[in-house]
């Protein structure tokens, strides 16, 4: 039992300093909660996850190589499954702005479980003498080994938890919509401007694929975050580790999280390069781009409804405006391209960090660790509700796509093969100067038969993709 | 009294919905929450503060105006002064991303201050047909007009309370230093190699006049904010609003916030462009380039202690590595590149959602609002931090400043016009090839006299720069 | 007479090199040319004017000052005329990736008039005893001064020359479509969907109005490259310069280029920072944001013929399609958005490089010249080319545009202060429906008399902006 | 034989125009010639060259196919070869910043071609009843299908020909000085703080496995432009293409460039997404970034030569200063970042361009084409560059590496396990408070006997990275 008001005294290579009985974490983590009261945003709950899970593997590890204790050793895992269960969960509480190479968190993570397994002990927080978050939980570890290992399994189990079902989600809606929108004829528009019919159809099966690419592309990414530098330890040399650890820690993060983990090939390349982490993050950045092709996309063919193209109804989630009764905006489409626009900006920063490496360190990697995980989960929510409110309801205004195919100029593509595409060019124009149709001035102008005309001029056809 | 379990029925143009009684928020606040599960952010306390301001502002002067009762002209203000007092702060809750425009937000900001000023008129909350959301709280507004004033005003309350005076306290801590470390002489580097002699103060004079000049051009950005749509209503053409309206809410406002501001003179104009804010957005990022080059040169010249140039030593403030025992790191100065790397990254996002606007509208506000305001803030209490734990404790090694002035090759500079370029340089190289001294090489080369030399490798008048 | 198979020899602190007697560049910049086969692209002629032009004003500036002779000041100023006029301009060969800070150009630069210089005193290339590049052409200078000036002093010449009238055209031809176009009522449309009517005249003021704003933003920003480093030589403390110098040889560059420029109150500062590059490179970013804006929406109402907008026309300047005869593209538009997104990626590499600066200098200097220039340039002739042939072309689609105002679903928001927002939402719903007017909803529904109805729902009068 | 004076007259949709009978392109480049004004760069020689292969693939499937005659499609292909090696490469005269989607400059080929072709078959340029650029040379292409796919064509080239072999002489010069260096200790540095040794040859091994990573990514995502669209036609639907076409033009252009190239298995979506460009893009930005980082680090390692840390010699390839004589400046780094930096600022405006895809079809390629092709080869060439004249000749100062290696604070880290964390530091504390050696100071406390204390700080043993 703690007492609310009791204090306990810890120290470090700094100094005495007080700490309420009731904290969990310790003295580094007070010094880094005074020095850095920049943004109120706390450490993700999937970063704390990827972190402890990180100090259960090696605290496992170092038991079963007599580096630490079997005592010592279980506690520290007792403790890391507790936090993993969510407990003590209000206990990590460095600002995400914090010290280079992220120690401030990293030290909030060790002093935790120390002070937690010291009551599984028995024993009572802050007798470090007994297990220390230096010397027993950090064990063989150094911030600079840990946090781009706590970056790699942050990322693969945001991966996991939120974007993949996401995506997979959104891919099949589309296909879905793909399928039933198959027989809807629409014109194309190219530069905005009509261009030949296509099926609404296919338009949705397109952004299924394009989707599809990309969540191929993530996951090719991601097998960089599966390549791990722990046991690299303060410099990449593993000084301080036990010859089998990186080995032995790998397959135990590998089975606590279910993913074909290896240590790195090159220790010292794995701590002092962000690439992992940029390719993921540009896989994201560039799935972003795609989503707001295809969000604006939404949004121009669900334009009106009566001064617009609305040839898709999305359907309608909220009221749309503060002042114009009746409106109905389409708010899942332009959320997803708020989202989509800060992951690419997320994405500028983690460039503009992993450029900054120096030497055997980069020391940006709290703001990589932040908007890494960040752009993964809130891309994997947008895309499972732009699915589940946008997507899944739309319907078709299948007249009015047909009236847009019928009327579309470009129709007269059909009949280069035929008259030319001089020919066809002042077919067009006369077409849009005197209203009349463009099968009138072919057949008045005698560029072609009436029968191979209608035969050419098949907008069922037209559409029509070749299959393989 | 509000009974907690107790439910309200609201009812909005898609239908009804129940409310625990307990919510100041209502129907539609209620839809936004469903329908934006993103990120779980929510609107920043000074974005709240700028949307609430503008309420009462309006309130006051659609009441003047004959617009609505002064009873309910009066409920409203009532019920913002509570908010801006800090109560109701919890009612605030649409996730960061949602409807395009803000929509979500503002309605939120229209129902919290609607019910609450129902109860203040002693009536129930939810009873919107004496006291409505969107016909009373926002008469004569638009969420077009309402959120991109919010954010100016949101914008202009955040550099005032922030960052305004977090660079005056930087500028003169600097300049601070600048006189304390007048007289330290030490080698300039340029491109990293040797160059000629400079001030150890003249470098943290340097660093002020550059914090200075930017602070200057980000109160010349501000001006941007100070010119308001609001009046614009729905498209920029002031529907709904009553002709004196613009002016007087300005003056008001004008008023509530201490600052000049006036409305615009192209209402659409001020609705389509997001120009004001990224300019005020560029000039923090302009800030946070520079802030990367000083923390930087921080880092450099406190690099060591024993491997690394320690021309200065920044205060230590918590031990630097969870392995390496006994090591500082130059902590607020990385977290400082940190933060300005992120600023960098928001403005790449606001960059992006400004210029995806359309027609009467750029429906990415709600993105650019939170970065813009965020960016202030996070970039305030950075630089504030930053001179507190990392400028005002730092002290000179003029020792070591002196010993690399004096070995630096780019000495023989001086000598240019006395002997010219190639000759110098011929001096240098021996210099370096044989470890004797430039002095020494020059009597030898017979290319000056003791005297001249003397005169002339004198470092005091070398490093000294003449006063204008 | 040079013999075109002849050769001299020069020497640098590195040795001999062979160099074509036709050559007027000298050593080093053969030395440059070989280490940097980058990209192929040369110095833009802009940034060389701005280098002769400083080094026209120095020699005058030293010749004065009796730090150089008359004779030799003469010959260099001379040599710079030349060049200026348009001579020589092969001779700048070093491509723009080179060493840092731009010592390579500069030097290009400091030989190619000592030589030709040389040639003016009937002396011959090479013969640098007499008239040295570095002892004469750049006496009392250093590339870390010179070269921030130079890009100064070619920013303000490319905006001059370039992007000021451009953007005074532009603007000129929006207004005047926003008085051709002023009583074309359309319907606004925010977020894509029916808004409330305005004036298409209105949408071309505001334009307007958004471009004079940006254009006083840049015209401020400019103000920061009139504050010169040049006299700060190698590290900002003036080393080798004579006092009266920098007062001296910002006033010959002010009378040179017709610019109120002068001497930086803090060199080093002028030296270390990009700042004025950054803050006039993101102001021709902000604008650009706009331009992107303002062609898309060109794109939107232009949209169809038959399957669009088709609000307005712009003027067809070439076939649009290889394919799709007829077809006519908004390629000025197009355009114009893709040099806007380039102008952004460079702002983004300038700002890397901005951010990349260490201690006395920034040597990334090279590639902020290129960039700055190069999009002040490509912007001006783009902006002016959109004016020129689609703007001034623009004709308006009245019937078009008053068909949608008439059937825009927002009319009813001018009912709300007469029957509340929730009526009238319901009217609007009813009209989507049924396909009944919205006048005809109203009265049927009794919610206001006939009378009244006229009166409110007028188009003229609700597009109708009240004046100031 | 063409007389230089005399003038054709060509005909397209929109009149007539004059051309020198000099000209090989037609009506609609000198059109895009009058429109497009404004930057002055070409296109570049591979996407010419990527552009004609198409071409020439396509003449050779619609002859195969009958779509057009043998006699035509052998004169087109006898054409392209000539341009392809090297002929009438002054006929691209369109600018880079044109027509959205790139009409201007496929017409640009289509009208050189058809031209040549038309001389080849003994007619007369501008005979377009005979040869046309749109019926034949553009035979079932459209600008929407043909950019895109040169646009994958150019990059593979410019992969091929320049980056690849550029990264794999770049890796074998790192992993040669990583050999020549295995044996040089030398202290790490974290934070740029004192760190546990490693060896030199460690860190160059570090740098080539993270290009050759790095070369791996690229190349994974090269594979995206193996996928071609071509074949889709106008819209995506293969609308007047033969069904055999795609898979046979697919055929024939892998055998021309000697690449695994297939149809798309969605020809809507390889036309709409820009995905495959931006994969590509960012993979070069994220080299890029490590480019930085591996180039600042040669910077630091090289500073100096008295005021830095001068562990390494990058070899001297010209005069560094032109003030500071004898100044050896790090310009092959120096410029390996500019380079990098503008490589991530085109990345940027690729990834602006493609999130503002509309519809069938994204217009911004032009830009595309240009940035990323650029890209490719610039960074291509400063990779060479880098490797040939900055990593090649460098030295290493081994003295100075073991002094800075002994010296260093954070030998107290190999201590941890026997002495414990907070005991170490109170050992690195003293040494540096009083100029001891950590040796002296242990033994002094009695924390170890001097034959463990020798065994553990062993700087060998200590920065020997364990092989795997």
């Amino acid at each position: 039992m703690t007492n609310p008001e009791a204090y306990r005294v810890e120290k470090d290579s700094m100094g005495d300093r007080q700490l309420p009985d009731t904290a969990y974490y310790g003295i580094q983590t007070l010094r880094a909660i005074e020095n850095f009261p920049i943004s109120g945003l706390k450490p993700l709950p999937t970063y704390v996850d990827a972190c402890v899970l990180i100090k259960k593997a090696t605290a496992i590890a170092n038991g079963e190589l007599d580096c630490i204790t079997p005592e010592i050793s279980q506690a520290i895992v007792q403790a890391a499954d507790e936090v993993l269960n969510g407990k003590l969960r209000d206990q990590f509480v460095v600002d995400v702005y914090q010290a280079g190479a992220g120690t401030s968190h990293h030290m909030n993570v060790n002093e935790v479980l120390a002070n937690r397994a010291l009551e599984l002990l028995g024993d009572v927080k802050g007798n470090y003498k007994r297990l220390n978050p230096n010397d027993h939980v950090n064990y063989g570890q150094s911030t600079n080994d840990v946090i781009p290992t706590a970056i790699r399994i942050g990322g693969l189990l945001a991966l996991e938890r939120s974007l993949y079902p996401a995506l997979a989600g959104a891919i099949a809606a589309l296909e879905a919509k793909g399928q039933e929108f198959q027989d809807v004829i629409r014109s194309g528009r190219t530069h905005l401007q009509d261009a030949v019919p296509v099926r609404l159809g296919d338009n949705f099966r397109a952004w299924a694929q394009i989707l599809s690419e990309h969540l191929l592309r993530i996951e090719t990414a991601s097998k960089d975050l599966m390549v791990l530098g722990l046991g690299g330890s303060a410099a990449g040399t593993g000084l301080n580790t036990h010859p089998q650890y990186r080995f032995r820690v790998a397959e135990i993060l590998s089975d606590l999280i279910d993913q074909p983990l290896r240590p790195a090939p090159n220790l010292m390349a794995a701590m002092q390069s962000m690439a992992p982490f940029v390719n993921v993050s540009s896989s994201l950045r560039n799935l972003a781009q795609d989503c707001v092709k295809i969000s604006h996309d939404l949004r121009l063919l669900d334009s009106g409804p009566k001064t617009g193209f609305k040839e898709i109804q999305l359907p309608p989630v909220q009221p749309g405006s503060s002042i114009m009764p009746g409106k109905y905006n389409p708010v899942m489409a332009e959320m997803t391209s708020m989202v989509c626009f800060q992951v690419m900006g997320y994405d500028s920063a983690i460039a503009l960090a992993a450029q900054a490496g120096q030497l055997e360190l980069n020391v940006m990697m709290p703001l990589i660790a932040y908007n890494l995980i960040h752009s993964i989960e809130i891309l994997g929510n947008t895309i499972a509700a732009l699915a589940e409110k946008g997507i899944k309801g739309i319907t078709a205004n299948r007249d009015r796509c047909l009236a847009y195919a019928e009327g579309s100029l470009a129709l007269v593509t059909a009949l280069n093969t035929h008259i030319g595409y001089l020919n066809a060019a002042a077919v067009a124009k006369e077409s849009l100067e005197t209203g009349k149709s463009l099968r009138e001035i072919v057949l008045e102008r005698g560029l072609m038969n009436a029968a191979t005309l209608a035969e050419v001029l098949n907008l069922e056809q037209m559409s029509q993709i070749p299959t393989l």
